[in-house]
């Protein structure tokens, strides 16, 4: 570790690459679960993925590039459904939060070049990834517990 | 969703919060798989926390702020050990990185007005936290394929 940045310093991200899939904006919410998306690592960042392919899984960081700043509530309806009770933004996924970043655990199908081709990245064509991090056993959590109303979702999914 | 925003506009994160630990900086390597910390949450977003106590397991984005910024390399030895081989950066945790962000999955042990204890948070006293997200059963799996010389890391951890 290096000395820090000032207390100051800006908290700032750049993309790493971004995402491409035929899927179209209105159908990934519903897709998610098996959509397939390929993933263009920028040149900078193309030898960081030395290896990646011996991982199964994933995670993908990204910024959630169509979130207009500073308009998130603190307490949403899960999935915009007003039937289920409204709770903490932070017990979501909802995209619009403080940081505009998502997060997904993905199966890395391919890794050819630049090019990642990956299962379940819930992220509109076009949405810049900021970072790739390998899953490993013990980010697997085998019965974690729940609140009442994600068993309500019925498809349950992380909204 | 709404507009986005400029294809110009950064990539700009803010703190929601900053983790306390008693465990020194130089022991949260070692002791990373069962230290206890806590994060207290910035006021803006203490709401945004209602519900979370529901769930056992949720995930901590983290801004690492010791790293200093640009001196990422894109090969590593996992853990620094060099009779391990160099491998892509993207395939290790190391938190020297083009964007330093962590994650952890922690487990929730007590959540209490501003203040989530928590286990599992691989992170320096005085982090700043940027997001929390819920931990659901589409976040684990269950037998994750992994490089063989993570299998020779002994004491397995992303490093």
């Amino acid at each position: 570790m290096n000395q820090a940045p000032g207390p100051g310093a800006p908290l700032q991200l750049q993309p790493i690459g971004f995402v491409s899939t035929d899927v179209p904006d209105d159908e990934v919410r519903w897709r998610r679960r098996e959509m397939v998306s390929e993933i263009r690592i920028l040149p900078p960042f193309v030898d960081c993925l030395a290896g990646l392919g011996e991982y199964s899984h994933i995670f993908v960081l990204f910024w959630l590039h169509r979130v207009e700043p500073g308009t998130w509530q603190p307490r949403v309806h899960p999935r915009g459904r007003s039937e289920l009770p409204l709770t903490g933004l932070f017990t979501t996924r909802v995209g619009n939060r403080p940081n505009p970043v998502g997060l997904a655990v993905c199966e890395l199908l391919d890794l050819k070049d630049d090019t990642l081709r990956v299962r379940r990245l819930d992220a509109y064509s076009g949405t810049p990834v900021i970072d790739i991090k390998p899953y490993d056993p013990y980010d697997a959590v085998a019965e974690p517990r729940l609140p009442e109303w994600w068993r309500r979702l019925g498809s349950p999914a992380s909204t």
